[in-house]
């Protein structure tokens, strides 16, 4: 048995076929014409580029349009000028393109690697898979190719790359084991994009796994199971086919409407990061958008994207809502999210420090691009704009002045928008919880972010291993908060949402059904299980967990009576 | 006019005398005869560490005991094994003892620089101090002294190190302006020590302020003043005067119970980092210590502190009170408080990572010698002990186990202690403010901690200057924390607190007076001052200006309202 990262869940149980990396090794050697040796290498990008291209188009097909555009995004990194000039200069110098190509792209990677920070991690991988497709062209040689494996198969790969996944026929293929990368990798993307179990992470797997050898992948606890016996396998074989009926179950939740056993109206609505990602939304049947996060539009750019580029993403979305609400939180900039071209100052406490709103309203100027593309979007649909980070009524005043501002421009330039948008905050830190009363008399909206908000009530970083037993929605100052929160907003009539993990919690679905939560945002895929726990709870049973779980005074006890109830 | 840090306050007016540096340029030479050179270096350094003695005693007198220690650690520091070793062996080696005292200090104070941490800064200009010392020996030049200026000297210098200070006649001097330093350097801590007007920081003074100039210093705003024409003079001397009056009124308060307006008995207590401080807190009138920082005597140190070490520095202060009560916080490490050789990893978000309690609970054997230190130590007074940053009950439950363990230990060997011995809580956490009901229950008293529970409601680091703005005590979501804490803690009947800065804003007093605060602590020359604030306030006035204030919605309101109502 081998524990792993539990990166896309199910279980999966098949064949091993262990993709075997192509051998690029290379002599390097002295050139001496170098206009045919920059003639060879450009030929070769050439023919990666065309193969990449007809890798995406599949790709768009059977993984997704976000997946395929990282793919697209290949093509532009390795026609980078910077990255084609370096090369060719050394191939100018007497070096063979192989070697010339080698050395500059690991100085690239090299220096994504050197920061220190999730995205630009992201990008060094993408680098190294262009390294491997480049190099396999100008030698000659096959890239791992697995669009021909036979239906019920284990894939065992080092590393997961995009162009790997663009062969991947989905039906064939039972589980992914991987020797690297996190939940937020980009095998562990894809793979929950593909919806195929997987666990990543588990080191050597590649040499200890055989060809040929029946394993178990559970991808929900990161456990594979090799060469399992009778009775694990009957074992596993019965809790895959339960897992199977579940998620079909589930089906017949598609395209219900979202109420609690007692009939109350509550709404589903989903997480996204790009305008590309409405589709899966709208596939798992969410019922609007209840977080657009704006700053991947600033993060996937070289610089600040214009009033344009940013209405075009934001009218996308909106339009395809067709007038169900799109909740578009502006600019979250700092914190564990840098965008390099901002030139934002390293500082000690990132998390508590010059970010988001705080960035926001010390650059009106900039700010004022962002509403303005928001206010141009919203005669496409019912755009509502979110404050992230909010502390204090002076913060969204403040905001509210400047989309004043803008709607005064956009009017006399003639430019339609919705006159009635809302201006709505992400109720995230502490102190707009001791304050939800004065914000809900200032904010059209509220939506609780549980990720910040559980950090900075239990002063624990959700990304430190070591306090993780602090960072848990359960623990009673939390519950509190959050009742407080959903409380408030209610009482001044306001729509109350949910926009962070917690939100997704089976356990924590009834307690805040109790506390009044009307609007559930989440990843795609939980919408119809979501769906399925709302409709099991009344009012009144609700009223009842949550009120012996705001009597307990531990986390651990808050837990096990969710856990004991849960439906 | 020029501008700088106000790092004492106070208004002094006089002549400039501008301290110059000594010349301590040398050639450096070959040697040939090894051992004489390093005679020559050891005979100096036993003049200096003499000379260094006699200024240590005089201090001890002229500024006080921890101050003196300074210089006493000067001794120690310039008698290293390690720095004497590496000095001799460059004399070995045929440098001349000069160089090889420069290159020597320069490495350590270089590491000592390169670490990010106040302490370590300090060290290095420690070192820098005693380079310069053992290098006028050496060369056998003149430091500077400070002892024969006349009176109502403004001491200009560029900085003021701690062997300078030795030498200061505070009689004759009328204020103190250096070039560099903050409001924790050396420099501060000494001039705030000897109760003389400061301010530090000030670019170019020693050039630009000439001997014999007249000179304002506002060691309260940060500004120095030359050459002022006659309207200003009188005014700041009529200032001055109003200055040196309030505080000499404030003797009037000497001795007295501290007592609101209607009779009611509050504690005015002193917050102290180490055993040395308690002169201070008792001179100024502190009728307990509210606030011992443990972790001084861990950051003073080379390895953990023994038992016996940390029970005779509680013992001291302990006996000191006679019985008043001594709240000593038990380790707090973590965040921006570094300590070499525990060897924490080093963290992304510290201040919301492994530190204090949490620290102290993963390692259960150090903590419980710290634990029996104290419970050894109240034996001889009133020590109470308090856990840092805590924000569920499940950790104050573990801390009482272990003091629990503890006495049984103690009892089997026979050692005496305060059965009944207090455990409370620092409350600075939103967990623990939310929960302060719950906590109420587990502990025997409150000290609310302002300064972490205002960055950690607000989400503002406390150092970060450009969102300082949000670092306010006087936002409405900080006073609703703070009334919540106070009054869970007063209808549960324990004791409550406050050690955080706030504690000695007479502006926020009323407010604390109102919610029921019971116990100010804060640092020793603010105690005569706030039992003249406390003694002007009847509840029913405090409660109107709370439930004012309370009504507001933004902090500058606040700030106007409590500006407005000051007594």
């Amino acid at each position: 048995m081998y524990k792993g990262v539990n990166a896309s869940e199910g279980i999966g149980i098949g064949t091993v076929a262990v993709a075997v990396e192509p051998d690029l090794s290379f002599e390097a050697h002295a050139v001496e014409d170098a206009a045919a040796e920059k003639e060879r290498y450009a030929k070769a990008l050439d023919v990666f580029c065309q193969k990449t291209e007809a890798q995406a188009e599949a790709m768009k097909v059977s993984v997704g349009e976000h997946e395929a555009e990282i793919m697209i995004g290949h093509i532009a990194l390795a026609q980078d000028p910077g990255m084609s000039d370096q090369i060719n200069q050394a191939i100018d110098a007497g070096t063979c393109a192989e070697q010339a190509l080698v050395d500059t792209t690991t100085m690239f990677e090299n220096m994504f690697l050197s920061m220190d920070d999730e995205m630009f991690r992201l990008r060094a991988a993408d680098i190294a898979d262009i390294r491997t497709g480049l190099l396999a062209e100008l030698l000659g040689r096959e890239v791992v190719d697995l669009s021909v494996l036979p239906a019920g198969t284990v894939i065992c790969v080092h590393d997961l790359t995009p162009s790997m996944t663009a062969t991947i026929d989905k039906k064939n293929v039972a589980a992914i084991v991987t020797e690297t990368g996190g939940r937020t990798s980009h095998s562990a993307i894809i793979a929950r994009a593909l919806e195929i179990p997987a666990v990543l992470s588990v080191e050597n797997s590649c040499t200890e796994l055989k060809n040929g050898m029946t394993v178990i992948v559970d991808g929900s606890k990161g456990v594979v199971v090799a060469d399992p016996d009778e009775a694990t396998l009957a074992d596993y074989t019965a809790r895959a086919e339960a897992f199977a009926a579940e998620k079909k179950a589930l089906e017949a939740y598609r395209g219900k409407e979202t109420v609690t056993a007692d009939g109350v109206k509550k709404i589903l609505a989903c997480n996204i990061g790009s305008p590309d990602d409405v589709t899966a939304a709208l596939e798992h049947d969410a019922e609007a958008i209840g977080l657009f996060r704006s700053e991947f539009l600033f993060m996937d750019a070289k610089e600040l994207p214009s009033e344009n580029e940013q209405f075009e993403a934001y009218r996308k979305v909106a339009t395809a809502l067709k007038g169900n609400p799109v909740i578009i939180r502006t600019l979250d900039v700092g914190g564990d999210k840098e965008i390099p071209y901002l030139h934002m100052v390293k500082e000690e406490n990132p998390f508590m420090g010059f970010r988001a709103v705080r960035y926001c309203l010390a650059n009106p100027d900039q700010y004022k691009v962002q509403l303005r593309a928001l206010l141009r979007a919203s005669a496409f649909g019912d755009v509502k704009i979110m404050i992230p980070l909010v502390t204090c009524v002076e913060e969204v005043r403040a905001v509210k002045a400047l989309v004043e501002e803008c709607k005064a421009e956009l009017k006399a330039e003639g430019v339609e928008f919705d006159e009635n948008i809302e201006v709505g905050i992400m109720v995230e830190t502490p102190a707009a919880s001791l304050i939800a009363d004065k914000l809900a008399q200032e904010a059209d909206f509220f939506s609780i972010g549980t990720n910040d908000l559980i950090g900075y009530t239990m002063c624990a970083d959700r990304g430190n291993d070591t306090i993780s037993n602090l960072y848990q929605v359960y623990y009673p100052a939390v519950l509190r908060s959050l009742k407080n929160i959903i409380e408030s907003g209610v009482k001044a009539g306001i729509m109350v949402g949910m926009c962070g993990e917690a939100a997704a919690d089976p356990l924590l679905e009834p307690v805040l059904i109790s506390f009044g939560l009307e609007e559930f945002s989440m990843s795609a895929p939980s919408i119809l299980r979501a769906r399925k726990t709302i409709s099991q709870w009344s009012k009144a049973d609700a009223d009842a967990l949550a009120e012996k779980a705001l009597a307990l005074d531990t986390a651990e006890e808050v837990k096990a009576l969710l856990e004991a109830n849960a439906r």
